[in-house]
């Protein structure tokens, strides 16, 4: 009853890394990659490999950046079974020269991240991942200000026809999505996308990410992004364990994933808040980035949503 | 571009009163209504009316029962716009004698709660609501056991023939439902229910409340339940605010949501923990009761999740 084409990725690491600026320690990151490896996830990724020009490493941790070196230690002595290593490249803010030719690398996939506008730059870097011996993605954020107007369209067609990557991801960057928006984004992303899959990644704002995620299976999406406990940026992801759950794919255990949120993921709550609040809901449902929510979060007005609500909608009334 | 028919619940201090044996203050329920009233919600559910004799007033609060001195004094001053007033009697735990004729009560509508096996109680309990003036629903509990055979069939068939209620609720007692698994169930009650609407009242084990009741009203369901921020026995239920967020109609208002849940629902986390937890997900997944997971949840093993999965499992393994 499994799709076998479904690819599951777990980007905890690297997505939770936009809330820590990639500060985790050693430990955790070899907890999350030998769960993931032992639950039969299919890539793991491990951060970002950003460019130091763009990112201070005096300001971001090891994982913004993902030296070969770092990545090494991470995955030392850890039976991968059949799970890949990935690492992303923001279009914008990363270089084709810090990728290695995939022969001299731990990693098995770069995945691009981009906006529509930054197609071009999308392009290079993907060609320039495929070009060195890796699997490659893109994965076009912000989705939900793409919806209208013909950039989507073109960009999805210079992507099949100018790359060789072999998914092409619909980013709900702002948790703004309904499902009936998941099924018109994803099938018109397989309207252009004739040699490659359609790929998953939505924000939890609203609740949706897990849902969100389902409505992409249905509609065919095969490549799948989770993160443990939901783990990421204001209210965070789908989370791993509940894809797992769901997915009927036998080479899945779910034992791994629960021991590592218990022993390694839970602590993190310490030092990092995540998950759904009022404030992230509100800019999911004005489909806002979360960056205006962050900072009422880390204020003293913290919890009063209604002056918060009506400084979000003041502002998107401003003409 | 929004469908009329749809008619929102909030069920905060019903639904919530299972997680803190309905000790709700005066204060707190007056709050939710207020705030419901003024958000311009169709309907507030302030408790249960069980019988005193199935359940102790020694053990319970006030809103397990809520007499009608009780809801008067809830009420009290407060305008109630177009929002109606709600409460529920357990099929098998409330008596025909606890409903006074509706022209003598603050009451407009009662539901009536139910698992299949007790529709026949149900039934006489919403016909003796009808029958006294009110408003009233049925609403089939722990529906994801019910998905084969024909007793749930039967169930649909009898109450559309022998009562006039107004819509019958699918209530995902566990929280285990896909929203394949939704469409199928609403599509089958329609079928039976010619002449009623049908309801949504989804627990969030999964983080898939919202999206289901989403799902139900693409499927036309009309009567959708909700709880400010969620509040619910563990997991919770779908959060009204999302509901609110989401639903088109002009006469909703949000603002009194936002305000109400900051400042007499957030504070309740100090009482009572519900939300999304791996022990709930759990039992969510594997379509079992919350009971484990709650007791698993106040114990010192509470964040052991392996173990509580191995139990859980190794008990489904039991013949």
């Amino acid at each position: 009853m499994y799709r076998p084409q479904i690819k599951v990725l777990d980007c905890t690491i690297r997505d939770g890394g936009l809330a820590n600026d990639s500060h985790f320690s050693l430990e955790t990151v070899r907890a999350v990659y030998k769960a993931c490896c032992q639950a039969g996830i299919d890539y793991v990724e491990l951060g970002y490999r950003n460019s130091k020009e763009m990112f201070s490493p005096q300001e971001y941790g090891l994982w913004r950046f993902c030296d070969e070196e770092h990545l090494r230690r991470a995955v030392d002595g850890i039976d991968p079974g059949g799970t890949k290593l990935s690492v992303m490249q923001d279009a914008h803010k990363a270089v084709p020269e810090d990728i290695l030719p995939a022969d001299e690398s731990v990693v098995d996939m770069i995945r691009i991240a981009t906006y529509v506008k930054d197609v071009d730059k999308a392009i290079r870097l993907a060609n320039n991942a495929t070009d060195k011996g890796y699997e490659a993605t893109i994965n076009i954020m912000a989705i939900s200000h793409e919806m209208g107007g013909p950039f989507l369209d073109e960009a999805l067609q210079q992507i099949e026809e100018e790359t060789s990557v072999q998914a092409v991801y619909v980013v709900d960057s702002f948790g703004a999505l309904y499902s009936e928006e998941v099924h018109f984004l994803v099938s018109r992303f397989q309207k252009f996308l004739k040699t490659k899959e359609v790929g998953a990644h939505f924000h939890n704002n609203q609740q949706l990410a897990f849902a969100n995620t389902i409505e992409a299976v249905i509609r065919n999406a095969n490549y799948l992004d989770g993160t443990l406990y939901g783990l990421g940026r204001a209210a965070g992801n789908c989370p791993t364990e509940l894809l797992i759950g769901f997915l009927k794919n036998p080479k899945f255990r779910i034992e791994p994933i629960l021991d590592v949120i218990s022993t390694t993921i839970l602590p993190l709550r310490e030092g990092i808040e995540w998950g759904y609040h009022i404030p992230y809901m509100l800019t999911g449902i004005l489909d806002q980035h979360p960056r205006e929510a962050m900072a009422w979060m880390n204020s003293e007005s913290k919890n009063d949503f209604v002056s918060f609500y009506r400084m979000l909608t003041e502002e998107s009334g401003e003409a």
